[in-house]
């Protein structure tokens, strides 16, 4: 059944694939698309039956809602941003990790990274808040196509952050007007990319400790055990004995 | 009281926001700058009372001194640089490091870690002097724009340390006039990344170190001290009955 | 022979560097030619002379058949892709990694790596595949130099993974005409980001506990093979007494 | 007198640095290369008061060559590429390192980490002249700017392995006529990108494995040594008593 599955996913996975060549679509357009309309109509028994199955205890798995909302998107009338929505069908390969145990781990591992990384994420919102107000204020006016509202000096400042054309393309410009302008981009990178390193940083350490730990149980834990076992029966012995000699 | 502060300050970002945006200070400008001012009010009276209550022991904790500087940029009377001045007061929003304890917690993790990278950083520094201080000298009159002063040079390298169009935008064209300069700037890339890639690489052992360490304090010295106690008193007893056998 | 083998590779890579060299060429075509072949002639009858004493057992050393691959390019008649061919001979210098052990053993190290991450692999493969049907579907019309067929779209995707001109080359002019580009290519470039992240921090864990057992294995294991023998030793020491005592 | 040098060395800094300010130049422009003299004079009595204390022994001290390298530099005639030796004389500043302890003992660190990256070093240099000598043959006739020598591949190829412009401003052009050049520069990408990851990796690694075994002797071994110490007196115990016994 999961086999059956798997394979509809990467069936459709490739039908998705040959609709964006337009000679292919061309050619074979209503095939592919009654193939797609195949594979939906299989996702879409498969959840149902799931769903009267299970009936409200389907939506505790997240995986479930996962392949829910995934299916769920080509079943949207698609009436206002109909390009985007017929885009997104491929979202369904995604199902391929929600069926395959071993990416499903890793997906989750993904996940339980990133609470322990929350107040590194909530600080740096902040900071790209308060440099998106002060870049907008200073130079807003003078550049209002990189940072003429909060939104556009917040992608910019994204931009610069990743080092992209920070200086050739955005702040030697911005300098000719404001000669020190340096002074808040300089900082701004040298804060961020400090701030991105403890997230590695952290992320490692975490990752460390768990498989440093799990070793730890495996090896030591053994030894441990064993030396504690042989001390109580070395102590039991000489109790065993003192008995013996009170006698 | 904590919880009203802090409401009072995304409140405020909320308002400092709004600022950057001219369609809502066009419609709403007396409103906005009337709360603003309101909210530095709140500040300004917290401060006060603060400073009211502990004296000169309020400057002891390097957290309200933040606060005061932070809070104080607004009341500085904006004669000249009043654009960032008034810019600044969004810094205001930084406070909501200093009320939440855990971001607190993350930004003296961050500070922290900095003494220790305190060697590397002066060497950078002085790779850096080093580095502007020659390429000024053989640069700087055929590129004025770069290398025309020690602090266009120091933009520049830096710019080349973040490999910003380091070749495409600088080097290339440099070479043109210059054929052997690749042999200053390929070098100086290695240098300078291979200290950052140092920087990280300490920042990663330090953490591990702490975390290695608090962790074996906790399992292993438990562990630790049971096996020398239970060592003691087997030893006790040997010696106690060897005692009771030589009376 | 090996030093021979060695001294050849060398010799045989000096040839080829040479012969890109059109003014080296002109004068020592005829030469540089010959001795190409000559080079080329060795290796031929070292592998032959391998491959009959040894027969099929030749090739189930993984080096075997990358020497006999990468000798047997130049013996491939060059019918159409000549130009390629020819430039790929030089791949006989990576000869030099087999018959070194020490780089051996680090392109070992290296490969080792690759299973451990083929899940992330796996589901990068995943991201980039389906990001490349959405931005063809998306963006394949209007940008059709950077998004024209899902080949075009993976390539440009895979130079916006890497940070290369994606704002200023790419993005930017996209959101000129979808603005709303940005919701798509960020959300791309953090997961990508992260999930290489996620390779680094696995390949650090992974060397790390390699290099914590080994080490564990020789300085701790000597010491707790000890202390269980005494352990042992003491036990035995009580019970004996004890039987002693009974008799 | 350490105290004196190091005041020099930074006073001379100051002078070179002042030496690049042409408007400086034009006011004090001799009393600047008086004090520069001076220090240089300095430098030259220091250097030979040790070479005479200690004679040959002197250069057994790699800082003490070191020294004496930078301080010469400035003392060879310059004839030809004057401009480069007057530059060079800021490396003076380098004697900072030598003097302070700290530092030294920072970059001392730094290089005692590159012979164990030796092997990934050497490995990456057989990759840069294999991909030098491909991109030289297929590229070279078409884009002589970027691939015309083999040097100019080798700093073409070292631009794209820092992901500089590699894309837009290299691979993207040369795609236009070589429609598959990316089947190259992408696995090159990938490969060095890989090698550099690694070299990022085995420095963790062993700067970890340097401080855990430092902090393992310190607190583990205390421990261990105490185990042992009592393990073997309750051995003796039971053995004085044995005897006793046999008595």
């Amino acid at each position: 059944m999961q086999g059956l599955i798997t394979a509809v996913i990467l069936f459709n996975a490739l039908i998705l694939g040959l609709e964006t060549s337009t000679s292919v679509m061309a050619r074979l357009g209503p095939l592919i698309l009654f193939l797609d309309a195949l594979c939906l109509a299989v996702f879409v028994i498969e959840i149902a039956a799931k769903l009267f199955a299970r009936g409200w205890r389907f939506f505790r798995d997240g995986w479930n809602i996962f392949d829910f909302v995934v299916v769920g998107i080509a079943l949207v009338p698609a009436a206002q941003g109909l390009s985007v929505l017929r885009a997104l069908r491929i979202l369904r390969l995604l199902r391929i990790v929600s069926v395959t145990p071993r990416l499903r781990r890793v997906v989750e591992g993904f996940l339980s990274a990133l609470p322990g990384m929350a107040s590194v994420f909530l600080l740096m919102g902040i900071i790209f808040y308060i440099a998106a107000v002060i870049a907008t204020k200073l130079f807003g006016q003078a550049f209002p196509q990189w940072f003429g509202t909060l939104g556009d000096s917040a992608y910019s400042l994204f931009q610069i952050m990743t080092l992209e054309s920070w200086s050739m393309g955005i702040v030697r410009p911005v300098m000719e007007v404001y000669p020190n302008a340096w002074a808040f981009f300089v900082p701004f990178i040298l804060v961020t990319t400090f701030a991105v390193m403890n997230l590695v940083v952290g992320l490692i350490v975490n990752s460390m400790q768990d498989a440093h730990q799990s070793e730890e149980n495996e090896i030591t834990g053994a030894y441990r055990d064993q030396v504690l076992a042989r001390l109580e029966a070395i102590e039991r012995r000489l109790s065993e004995r003192a008995e013996g000699r009170s006698d």
